[in-house]
């Protein structure tokens, strides 16, 4: 990833805002800047960037990986080991005597959603300033460059092709979590195949029944799936970080008329702010065509969420597409839309595609059929 | 859960340090306090602990989630639509909110370590004072009771289940998350048959080859299994989000002599500990057996880790099994011992098991043959 060009964008925010010194704390961002992904961050990981350098602060079991991954100068790893001691035991330790370079009154740029009290304690230590670069660095991401557009309409391409599996496997006696599987399987089989030495993230929750989708995020869990049962199967893929969404709404046997009903009106919404989306619109545009159809419908106070998000290499990001966001939507965005039905004693209703904005029209990533005919199952495939 | 026993016991640490209300923005403290786990954190959940009340900030897809499972008593939700305007349209705005409630100088129990400046600036707007809170959660949460015991007990029968499916069905030609499939496959029909209507959370990794196992924390990728082949399997599993870890290096094929030299001397060093892990001794010296197993060999410098470390609702948490820690195990505790040895052009060796220390005895949850001819397999297992 030519994450240079990124730190590039990042030094001009810090000149405009005068800041000395970036430091990045959200691993995301940290992605983002320096291409180093860790599995686990329970031991803190930090990115600094200042007008000539970039430093990332990582525990020593990650040295080997920052030295394959990281595109920095500077590598300060700290250590657990008694044959180390003195080398830097600890994040804080290292972020302490790299402040120490700087002047008093030193400007650094944080992210305030993130910084902890903890490093701020020894910013203030040091005389230093915090200047939040939250909004600076959501403005950044929300914008994709070509390779990163490439990135999502491919985790687009996976994400579709393992939600058809669990779909077309799901059957009345399986649990939630066994059918994820049939899906997961075929994308990992797919991946193995054609993306030699990529990383894979992969999300995946499937609640059934009346109660359960009327829950927007739960874990699967081992329910079975029963007949007449309603299913919200939602996926991600992240395929070397950056990910893409489908989500399918379907029924094992025949949907009662409320369900019917509902059903339509979720993916009338979801069609027409797809078919709105595109440059120039407004964020909060695209929720009200959604909600429109909707309010329409009789069915607005069964609403609790926005229309959608922007996605990359976070599971939700910035834009949002709700109805109090300005932002007018511009090339190179990504955005799940999904406008959400949920009501009581009827059951949730949902579907989520992935779309890229480009110049010269909104190119949708993910695809499965839509309809009520094509989203009813009974082991085998049935008419409704 | 018992989470009310929890409460209280912060509720004495929080007269104790004269702290009027405690906010939790940890997601692994929110669970180990209310019982509400999310599955996506994307839209911020936040904890308040008063000396009578507790209450919980979350968005409106949580509701119905918190309704459910949420030990609290009050519920702030927050909303993203149209129609519910002015109800609460973010979670610093209910931060605001609930705090306005509180005399100016009140003071506030606070995780430095992920409590934002975001919220430490709107404690500020309102005259309130932060105190640190980390090492009492800290050490509340290592010592877990006869529940969370239990639950960690059963992670651990499933992590072994796990672990000798991929162990067992890996083969050469065949890649690292393919490998991995078997186990999870495994696991999540066995969860499906024992736990109806859980939740599970798992974690995999298998690093393979010389260079990739040299690096402790890795995604597994694409990567083919060759003949001769040296992996590290690494596997936690989280049912009800207590966690068990178990990892075993393995071999396809026949391992080079320096290879099966590090090999022994990793066993021995994680027998040794594992042996003197127990209730009275310090963390420090459970570090220390296992240090001295590696020294003798000469294999120091090729250590990078500690030797192990605390388990439960985290992947990693508290306590450290570190050279520099002073720690007294207690009854209750649990712990992953897991010495590593990262040889560069040999390889990356390193077995991983859960133990839970008990007044009379030390428990060992997590169980798979240690020994090199157990972990030489090709396709089907040889002798050595």
């Amino acid at each position: 990833m030519n994450t240079e060009k990124r730190v590039q964008k990042l030094r001009e925010v810090m000149d405009a805002k005068g800041i000395d010194v970036s430091v990045i704390f959200n691993f995301e961002n940290q992605y983002y800047f320096s291409g180093l992904k860790a599995i686990i961050y329970s031991r803190p990981i930090v990115l600094l960037v200042d007008k000539e350098k970039t430093a990332l602060i990582i525990p020593s079991l990650e040295e080997e990986h920052a030295k394959a991954k990281a595109n920095v100068d500077e590598l300060y790893v700290y250590h657990e080991v008694k044959s180390k001691t003195g080398q830097g035991g600890s994040y804080t330790e290292h972020f302490d005597t790299l402040l120490s370079r700087y002047p008093k009154g030193t400007v650094i740029g944080a992210e305030f959603a993130s910084f902890s009290v903890k490093l701020e304690q020894i910013a203030h230590q040091h005389g230093a300033e915090l200047v939040s670069i939250d909004q600076e660095i959501v403005d950044m991401r929300a914008v994709k460059d070509e390779e990163e557009m490439a990135m999502i309409a491919e985790s687009g391409r996976l994400v579709s092709l393992a939600l058809k599996h669990s779909l077309e496997n799901a059957a009345a006696g399986m649990s939630e979590i066994e059918m994820d599987q049939f899906g997961t399987r075929a994308l990992f089989t797919e991946v193995a195949e054609r993306h030699p030495n990529a990383t894979l993230d992969y999300f995946v929750m499937s609640p059934s029944g009346v109660e359960r989708t009327n829950m927007p995020h739960v874990f699967s869990n081992t329910r079975q799936l029963e007949e007449q049962d309603i299913i919200i199967h939602s996926r991600q893929v992240g395929l070397n970080g950056y990910r893409a969404e489908c989500e399918r709404t379907f029924f094992i046997g025949r949907p009662t008329d409320k369900q019917k009903d509902a059903f339509k009106v979720a993916v009338e919404a979801q069609a027409a702010a797809l078919d709105f989306i595109k440059v120039g619109v407004t964020a909060k545009e695209v929720n009200e065509v959604a909600r429109k159809v909707i309010e329409k419908a009789g069915l607005e106070p069964y609403v609790n969420h926005r229309t959608g998000h922007g996605i990359g290499i976070g599971l939700h990001e910035e834009p949002s597409l709700r109805y109090d966001n300005n932002l007018v939507l511009k090339p190179g965005m990504a955005f799940c839309v999904e406008p959400g039905i949920y009501i009581p004693e009827v059951g949730g209703f949902r579907h989520s595609d992935t779309v890229i904005l480009k110049e010269n029209g909104t190119e949708l990533i993910t695809e499965y059929p839509s309809d009520l005919e094509s989203l009813v199952f009974d082991g085998v495939k049935q008419g409704v």
